[in-house]
């Protein structure tokens, strides 16, 4: 019998803590909405302060907090957004900003590594001179860390390259911060210079740092007016969402720091999978908190088979395809959870009973 | 100097009760975009049954409940929906089923009593011989209680009829059900009654009933299983999303009951605000928490004048237009507050200052 | 046996004439999309100097001229557009303008001489202090003259008064003038007078006018700048469009000066209507080319049998309603046709066969 | 002075023939919009005989024929088309079928001869069980002949290939064919044949045909339906179109026999063009009526200079980027013209004047 169960799916899946639900208990609330809660506005002084922007919003979802920036920042009917073919919002997010903002997707390939070639992007520029039958470009979006490609980093240069040329182009740049602080944590530099060359982020406090719910997108003061009327179109205002806020304050205080420990498990992780025969794990690749494993080829074990005999073992991973497996690391993982992952996986692929517990 | 203090701009202002604190406190959660939070579901389940519809689904907000609900049932590229020209989603919600969904609005004229005539009903209905020019009217929205007209009733044989009409010419019934457990209470019938013609109603669970945060919208599974999905779109899907969940619970447990002291409170609080020399209030249209005064023509008193010397006298109130001002009272209102509200009333308008406090 | 046949369905029914045709064949053309054609040049600058606007666009259709007009002048996501609810926007278009481009209509009662009243006008512009709930409006429409309501003239004081509050609020003017030259010729003013006061105006050439494919939209050079580029998006460029534009150009030429005639013939077909017994029409309401022929209430007759009737005679008409019949006037339409049309309802009326032919 | 000038920037630059201008004079007309126009019929008519389909509507441009076969594919809101990433869809039609239909493109690599690889077409289809987060795939786009790499020819056994996996996944297939009658000619094969995997296909007339306007769409009964309906909603449906058809059926009847000596005169001058000193042209890859000549690499010539001085000697080429030409060959450039055309290049590129005329 499963006694004990190590859920590796996503880092989304963390329980708000003791703390977290004392603050949500006590918090100091009223209607957001009209503009009145004391705790929302904490909050997003906070999260504006920590992204070096002017000002903040707190949004239901990172989907959400994509979703508004894309489209503030392509307000004019017949606008094109350059991001990567691999990004979150180009695979996971519904086709939203095209299916319900009108917004013309122009993706690029993204690289290995996240990042898309600086090249590529120049090129995928629309030449105004061909207005007559182009969709105007009006933004570039990256994302960081890049999920899709393992929780790759883009550097500081990088992307400051990236804000250079959208700011020669006339462009604006939105960063998908969804995990910005496993970034800044990678990079040992604070979000605020990390984003400094962007105009939005989108910054998800319910990944790696705990929060039970929320987004907060950061920009100009501006941008945050057009965002909180385009929040009340989608029906993303809430009423006393400071209880939401307060849990959200205190996973921004107490949980930033626990996000090297997580790197450092996913890196000794990563290490003992890629040694266990059958895995292959790109043990340089992994930068943060979030390891791809590749069954090898040839082998009778599929990425189904696996999931079901982890699962079995009390590990909960996510499948991504039919020889690869998804594991993401987080502050309710420990150590102790991670030696036993290792262990569960091996006997998973040896098919042979482990026992369970510590 | 004003210590006293009565909001009665809205009854979305209520703060959560300390039994709603104890619930988000403690409440078991999991990630509900995964499909797995308990209370999530608890509550969904909780409220299909009080709807007597098939399924649930927890959104953020009561806009988001209504776009959701008016897209699901107007999927298809050219849908028309019948509306109130007075109604919420025509007139406060941003023009969001057109300008984020496509669906063209087709409004027929709100009687005072919040009905539409059947007779305008049925000749908005688009001839399908006239296809060609026409978009094809897909969905008729009704509000209940209706607060533009002052939180008035839609009776249960209204609303069959209009069911029965919908039915007829194979359109969809989706009710904005912000209110609809005032409606219920005051026409003393279940909610699962009231709303059996609908095919979707959005209940509000932040407003009367004083959840801190959260609609839930009701219907088939079918369009549940849409309305999830559209929600990802929209970015209404929160994670840990049981800690609001567990709040919206309390407040359906505990507060239904307490709406018949609302109107109770409204009506007394209504006729001694038209006894008031200079105002005008229509007692009989009190129906439920909502109440329109009119200053009388000819007054040297304007809204915006009596609102700034209500407030200070602690009272705050929301102006409707230069001559109108809307007070909705909800549970945290009692008895008390009322009667020390007509006395400030009475002594705003005299402009003599009052003792404030009990 | 039916040997004459008089069509009165519509002025979009008109054959190109003998002149037209030639002017077709003789066209100097090249490929408009590339920016070449010459005829459509000329076209396009002799229908701006009529209008007394800086910039012209040929369009395939008055729907595409409407809905360019309205998108360009609602370009930002978010914007509402203030037009009757009996406008040919409004009824006729497939709800392009929100199914298509996502602006929001917010229709105000049209009057029977098809204005709408200047107050009912300012208070449906939304209040910008509350925008956080409220789509921006952008933009007010007219038609005129006014289809639906019978070909009602807009007056020049009128429609200076509306171009006045669009100006004081920042709004602009689009008016549909699909039928502008009727008005024009009705009121005796030129059309660059009546127009004076819109920001953009969509002409059709195709109608009256008897082009057999066309509508200009006139406006600024900004205006037409954006407007020739969202007519690429829609597939509204067309290459050798030079064929069409010299048959529109002839028609602009040649019978702009017939329009009278229909007008008397329309007045005389109105009167002799009126007289026969079992119809009713409102003589006095025939300003231009458009009759409504009611059946009187109590009578057997039906429109859609009289219709056939009427068709049986030679005589095409356009059924409205149960009980009423549209009858439209234009420059292939004779006195003689008129007189023919009027002893063809009395026998269809009568039930009996009239002797078909001069 | 140029008194020769030879046009060959695209083969949408002909102009209607005699036979053309007379029918189009000549033609037997009606309003096309109440549905009567017989030249439009016949052509409808033929065109679906010719493509093998059910039904054909006649609409303004290629463009509107691409967007309106994409939106009634995708006419359920978040629906997602796969598409090359170099096609005319994606790159030349203002982003249409996002901006204006909220059509989510989802762009795979194109290769240089025009298809996309199976297995990435395969791939980019979304998996129905992961839905939550996914659009719906609902079509696949190709392009025949592809514009973009050089008027490419998809083979029969590719089309019906990927028309296999399209039926497979439950997914429809739409050929923009703006010069599918080119690739038949290429390929010996009857357009019907080609296209026979297709639900819808786009078939332009204004291309090599030489019709001076128009595309028409074919596909079923119940497609063209709907796309009738759309046609009208864009603005697309026009009155005494016949005029229009009658010249289009002539260039059907007339032009496609001509197609085979265009793709003659193509490769005959990609072959001399390659022989100059200078030039590049992959000559295997001019399988139709396209030329790309690309300068050599450190040459001091530009594309911007090179099409300047042969403007100077009356050869009018398209700029396809700083080192790129296109040329377009067509009924109306004749032998003679393709050798005038040689000989300017090689002065061109001398800078040497040239004796212009025969």
């Amino acid at each position: 019998m499963v006694t004990r169960r190590v859920d590796l799916r996503s880092d989304t899946v963390t329980k708000p803590t003791e703390t977290m639900r004392a603050a949500m208990a006590a918090a100091e609330v009223d209607d957001d909405v009209l503009g009145n809660d004391p705790t929302a506005f904490r909050l997003e002084k906070e999260m504006a302060a920590i992204a070096g922007k002017e000002a903040a919003l707190f949004v239901p979802s990172g989907t959400m907090g994509n979703l508004i920036s894309v489209l503030v920042h392509c307000d004019i009917r017949g606008s094109e957004v350059i991001l990567g073919d691999n990004s979150h919002i180009h695979i996971y997010e519904n086709g939203g900003i095209a299916t319900i903002g009108g917004v013309h997707p122009r993706p690029v390939k993204n690289n290995p590594d996240g990042t898309m070639d600086i090249d590529s992007i120049v090129s995928a520029i629309r030449d105004p001179k061909g207005e007559l039958v182009y969709p105007t470009t009006r933004l570039i979006c990256l994302e960081n860390t890049h999920g899709n490609t393992g929780g790759r980093v883009l550097s500081v240069e990088y992307t400051d390259k990236v804000g250079e040329i959208a700011k020669k182009h006339g462009l604006k740049l939105h960063i998908d911060g969804a995990r910005i602080f496993n970034a800044a944590v990678a990079l040992g530099v604070p979000v605020s210079r990390l984003v400094q060359a962007a105009d939005s982020v989108s910054v998800c406090l319910s990944k790696g740092l705990g929060a039970p719910v929320g987004t907060v997108i950061v920009g100009s003061e501006s941008f945050i007016k057009k965002a909180r009327r385009l929040r009340k179109t989608l029906g993303g205002g809430m009423r006393q969402v400071g209880v939401l806020c307060a849990a959200a304050f205190v996973a921004v205080q107490e949980n930033v720091g626990k996000l090297e420990a997580d790197h450092k498990n996913a890196k000794f992780l990563a290490d003992g999978l890629h040694k266990i025969k059958g895995l292959f794990v790109d043990v340089a690749s992994v930068e943060t908190n979030i390891i791809f494993i590749d069954i090898e080829e040839g082998s009778k074990m599929t990425a189904e088979k696996l999931c079901k005999n982890l699962e079995e073992h009390g590990i909960v991973v996510m499948k991504e395809s039919s020889s690869r497996i998804r594991i993401v690391l987080h502050h309710q993982i420990s150590y102790d959870d991670v030696k036993f992952t290792l262990s569960c996986f091996q006997n998973a692929l040896n098919g042979v009973s482990v026992e369970n517990g510590n």
